[in-house]
């Protein structure tokens, strides 16, 4: 062991898989005849297998929420300051499933998955998936796991919608649900930010019609643009400025396009890394789940009505920073929960962080979380 | 003379060019030894020579301001709400100059001149020009046109910087500057969107280093991209919501890459009207003006310090949802002034319209430049 995997982490993890051989039908009308699941598991379940966590993950994120695969790892999974013994998701306390979603592209069934009925590589003909898609799949990693009901789900941002979700499709099968920096849909701002990132990957040459990798290569151009754009909308103006300001990398402008502030040389390395872990595909299809998301559609955009047959206490969590899914975002949710007389506590983050507050281990956050917990 | 072209039009307008043969000391260490300036007047110049008004231009603008080139002509120019007979900036009272920018792709030198050292067009060759290489040209201009002092000087966003810039370079050559929508310089956010545009053109395998007019090819995807993500930067998250909300193009989701939300369809298309009158290394040099404008920084970052020397009168607008460039970004420049103590009107325009509100006929901002302009 070495030091920085200490008494409060879960340590080295494994990830598994799961085949479901089990027909889903998606919301787009086709079906996948079966399927796998990558997945984490962090504490036991109990004998009475009431202490299951379902964490579900965002935009880019994926089934490795804590923990090392490795001693030598530089970074552990994307969660770790919210997963471990004695933290606010305790594995002394809980059995907590993290998964890699449906259409993801680190080891679960998407579009770098060789469909078994053409013998082909899916690419772009994995079929667009929808948040209640994943909750449908969860449904199915649920029963394998001889999971009757979730003690609770919990997601940040498109994981928030998962969560919300579940409460609404399997309202028996969810005890809590934890909502944070999320939305009940999307505004019209967030769909365009989404659609800029779309149209940079689809119209980079070698996104090939989502073919590149028939050509052995990678639309990085566009993947590096989508990501970019993502991070300014995932950081404060506030945050921005405390960690770059007008920065200068070398001390004095160039007059040309090589880096001159700082600021562009993190985002242009934050673009190199993304491009070097993510699928196009599957940015495409996440950004369009989290389009689609609407589950006040089907009741006359009244959410309350969405909510109504929910049986769940619900923890809505926003971010004073966060432009991208702004509090008043989280807002909505409450009142809805509210005029359905559920169960709901709010609490709105003092935090610079913008939207990536909910991945920051910021006091009152966890302590948020812990209590909550503590209920559930 | 049709409907549109009333009374208080300027009619059909002509634009001209100057050839300006004096040697031009670029901030980038370059000189220009001679160069051409499109421009239009409007209005006719007194006797006293005292009545000349400059309005300066942003990113995307150019000296079109106000009236028609011919009566077909299916929009007037971009500012043609505030500049005309009786309007705020009242053609029976003023001379009124509005120029298109060195650098610019609309006539002025800029990329798409030939270079009469090389015989060749600048293209990338072209130098990155500075807010004050402007406003050193702009007063060639008015040398040109025998105007020793202007009235005032005029502008919104990076327009706006450019009346800061007068004040402070030229002290004794302008009595008034309006400065709207603008900034005394960029936030690390800003400059972050300016280059996630920059990467977009500049990663276009067709922008070919710049000398894509040498392929008879246009950067379009990339130019597109961040005029796509300009404009969302330009709107706000409310005005986005009025004028798109979630509403379908065609009633219901695709479950794919085309179009399903409006907002999406709108996006596209005021890409490719972009992308038909714009010039991709005009945009990069657009977008390096606005970031490096910082008149503060010779002065130990004390902006009032860098106004000690002024001797105008300053009106500064902003608008409430304006995230681009924000009220806080004015009431920035507001108070190094009266810490200066120099004479400064502020006024915060409500409006939902985001950065775009400097262009529209808002009546309490009309207002506020009619008053303004009573006094100068």
């Amino acid at each position: 062991m070495t030091n920085k995997i200490n008494d409060n982490s879960v340590g080295i993890v494994k990830s598994k898989t799961v085949e479901i051989k089990q027909n889903l039908k998606l919301d787009c009308g086709k079906d996948l005849k079966n399927f796998s699941l990558v997945y984490e598991t962090y504490g036991e379940l109990n004998s009475e297998k009431n202490n299951a966590i379902l964490i579900c993950h965002a935009l880019s994120g994926d089934h490795h929420a804590a923990g090392y695969y490795n001693i030598d790892d530089r970074k552990p999974g994307w969660w770790d300051s919210c997963i471990g013994p004695g933290k606010p998701f305790d594995t002394n306390k809980f059995f907590i499933v993290s998964l890699n979603n449906l259409g993801g592209c680190m080891g679960s069934t998407g579009p770098n998955t060789i469909n078994s009925e053409t013998g082909l590589e899916y690419g772009p003909d994995f079929p667009i998936v929808t948040v209640n898609d994943w909750v449908n799949s969860q449904k199915l990693l649920a029963d394998y796991l001889n999971i009757n009901k979730w003690a609770c789900v919990i997601g940040g941002s498109l994981g928030g919608m998962q969560a919300l979700q579940w409460t609404i499709s399997y309202p028996d099968k969810i005890k809590n649900a934890i909502v944070i920096a999320s939305a009940a849909k999307l505004s019209a701002q967030n769909i365009a930010f989404n659609e800029v990132a779309r149209q940079a990957i689809i119209t980079d040459p070698e996104f090939h019609d989502g073919r590149y990798n028939n050509y052995n290569v990678v639309p990085k151009r566009g993947l590096s643009i989508a990501r970019m754009l993502g991070h300014i909308t995932y950081l404060s103006d506030d945050s921005m400025r405390q960690k770059f300001g007008r920065d200068l990398r070398e001390g004095k402008l160039h007059f040309g396009y090589d880096v001159d502030f700082q600021v562009e040389s993190y985002l242009r390395y934050q673009a190199q890394a993304f491009v070097e872990r993510f699928d196009a595909n599957t940015y495409l299809l996440m950004t369009k789940a989290l389009d689609y998301f609407d589950p006040a559609k089907e009741y006359d955009d009244d959410l309350s009505k969405a909510f109504q047959n929910t049986k769940s206490r619900y923890l809505v969590v926003s971010f004073t920073s966060d432009w991208r899914f702004s509090s008043s975002k989280s807002h909505e949710i409450v009142k809805s929960l509210v005029k359905a007389r559920k169960n709901v506590s709010y609490s709105e983050i003092e935090a610079n962080h913008g939207h990536d507050a909910f991945l920051m281990p910021i006091p009152q956050y966890l302590e948020v979380l812990r209590n909550f917990m503590e209920n559930v």
